[in-house]
């Protein structure tokens, strides 16, 4: 977390099965990418996770329609316009260009998955998608995995990608992912969008299974500013282009290291999420240890992560502990005080309770200093633990949302 | 809310049956008065709500074990160190404490209610306040409302206070309250005090109900940063000095005036508390109507008081309406989005689900340069309410809490 711009998007990368592509269709109105289309060579496998936001958008509640472990032959993206809070237009909107694509590619509306990222409360400019739709030609080039990265950013400040591959069963498969978000953003609001891409011939149901567990230990432990967007989704897609074995179970033996690689990918995403945060300056990682079980360890956890005082002091470089604690008590989690322990970094400050005797600040201070923080809470009464990530909240969030549009 | 230091602190205001002691103890470093001691002249009626935090400091661990409708004889409040945090010494010293009032002032030891704000982690200076517990001297003087409210003020920019007078049976009876608080802070944490007087002779279970009431309808409802403090409480007391009736039921219809009262006086000092929030410019209301039940209601209300980019939109004076609809999604509360409404000042934005046809945003722009802003959302599927306060967040609010102690 040198500097906002890792120089590591993963390079001449193919997933066989699939065609990108990357254009200007003028829904941003400064000339940049704002439209990908994947098209699928055979239809692939899918697996999704959606937002819960009850404000989601039409794409979403379209997405929950056709829903879980849909396939896909064409995966949709824009940027620029979250077509969210559209009202009937905005359905109506989507519809049209669900139909245009599955016209184009002789495909059924149902396998037809659409993404949208951008302003909130705007209709879409659905004649220009429609006339793109109809016009575009996909020539079967090298992917430019850096390009399609490029296209879903708002205010994003660098591309994000990932890369693995692993065995299952000998055959050597690839997961490609891309995602995009920092904080809520560009005017209204953002999006947590991500996309993942794989060969390995595998049944959407088990994709299914895997990306939630993925999900669960990646995207849904991050946490810029505590706010769900509308149109939020990660998914997994399998081109089918290498077959490996059939599975009925995601337990299987065979698919632990893709199950390792795929969870990498996914935490590897969100932590470039946290890093591009609006203003962050640190990436702080909170780990909790001896709750009464995950639930109340995840639930302390975030109440830290999400703590604007906690982040604060953190962004001052303030070994302020006394605000710690105050967000471990204010979480609905069951704690007793007498057996808290508390460390920043390597060094401890709390133990049973207690402030440790030789408890020295300026050691705090000096880790503080650096661009990964690591918060240590151990609960001391059970087994549950939870592992969150979050950054520092800086003057230069306020400035990004207060400021956008002035 | 004007100005940052509204001149508005009550004054000759004498409630009878009470001595306020003021001093300068030496537990704030700035030589500023840290002690407050209030005798009553017999044992008081009292009231308490206290902070939920699971690290509750020793004042409060023990006020929850002698308990609600408690009785008191002394009220002994310190600023500058919340003694939060601080293990069986900290324990050991407030009892030390609470053994020389009742000493001093020949009260059994349940009769001395300790409230303390300020630093966490650290030892109170306990020797020094034991000294000035045992050589004060309470001198029947005019009450001095206002150097209380200062004593308990650690960060605050302003003395708050509340006063009304109202009748009971006839009798004139008199509510005097003072509170503290403007987020957490000073250098760890802060916390929000109110203390509540009256000379009404109302039975303390009685007085309870009522202050349980007030509470929920005022400090509960508001929230500059979502943090909760170790140290939080609220009492009431009463005096005893003026005979009103006696009254079995706090549903008794010769108290609706007195409860009305009450609301106002913590409704008072729960809107300062904001608008002395750190950083804060404006004072936020959101008004939810229509939600399945008053718990959605406020579910609701708080998703959007609480959102870091709803608040920092209002800082930037930006007609953002997409976020109030974001933070409304991400409520744990049933909605449906072809129902909500949703205006700002007089200006409706959203009806029935749909952006309305005529939607001016200057007329939202010109509200949003006030200092009071009102939001107002109607879920449209029931009748339940609740009505909340915050304030915008600022720069200010990250200078305040980041760079505090550098």
């Amino acid at each position: 977390m040198k500097e906002k711009k890792p120089n590591e998007f993963p390079k001449n990368i193919e997933i066989k099965g699939l065609s990108i592509l990357v254009s200007k269709v003028g829904i941003k109105n400064n000339h940049r990418e704002d439209v990908a289309i994947i098209v699928f060579k055979n239809i692939s496998e899918a697996a999704m996770v959606l937002t819960k936001s009850k404000t989601c958008a039409p794409n979403i509640q379209w997405l929950k329609k056709i829903k879980s472990s849909a396939k896909a032959k064409i995966l949709f993206i824009n940027s620029g316009n979250a077509n969210a809070y559209t009202g009937k237009k905005g359905m109506e909107n989507l519809i049209k260009i669900i139909e245009g694509l599955s016209i184009k590619y002789e495909c059924n509306p149902k396998h037809v998955i659409i993404s949208s990222t951008g302003v909130i409360g705007e209709q879409l400019p659905v004649e220009k998608i429609l006339n793109h739709v109809n016009n575009h030609r996909i020539i079967e080039s090298k992917q430019n995995w850096g390009l399609l990265a490029k296209a879903i950013m708002t205010t994003d400040s660098f591309k994000k990608g990932s890369y693995r591959e692993c065995y299952i069963n000998k055959k050597r498969v690839k997961i490609f992912g891309v995602a995009k978000g920092s904080g809520m953003i560009a005017p209204n609001m953002a999006t947590m969008l991500g996309f993942i891409f794989t060969d390995a011939n595998i049944d959407g149901k088990l994709l299914k299974k895997m990306l939630l567990e993925a999900v669960e230990k990646s995207f849904n432990k991050i946490t810029v500013d505590s706010d769900m967007s509308t149109n939020d989704m990660v998914c997994l897609f399998s081109t089918k282009s290498i077959n490996c074995g059939n599975f009925k179970s995601h337990k299987n033996k065979s698919l632990v290291q893709f199950k390792k690689n795929l969870e990498e990918v996914s935490l590897d995403l969100a932590k470039k999420i946290i890093v591009d945060g609006e203003g962050a300056k640190k990436l702080i990682e909170v780990n909790v240890v001896g709750a009464k079980n995950d639930r109340d360890a995840k639930n302390i956890a975030f109440s830290v992560a999400n703590s604007p005082l906690v982040k604060t002091a953190i962004a001052g470089e303030d070994a302020n502990w006394g605000r710690l604690i105050m967000a471990v008590g204010k979480s609905k989690a069951q704690i007793k005080q007498d057996l808290l322990s508390l460390s920043i970094g390597h060094f401890p400050i709390i133990k049973s309770g207690e402030l440790i005797k030789n408890f020295k600040e300026k050691n705090i201070s000096r880790h503080l200093k650096k661009k990964e923080i690591f918060i240590n809470i151990d609960i001391s009464i059970g087994k549950g633990k939870c592992k969150v990530w979050t950054c520092d909240l800086t003057k230069e969030y306020i400035s990004i949302n207060a400021d956008y549009r002035s």
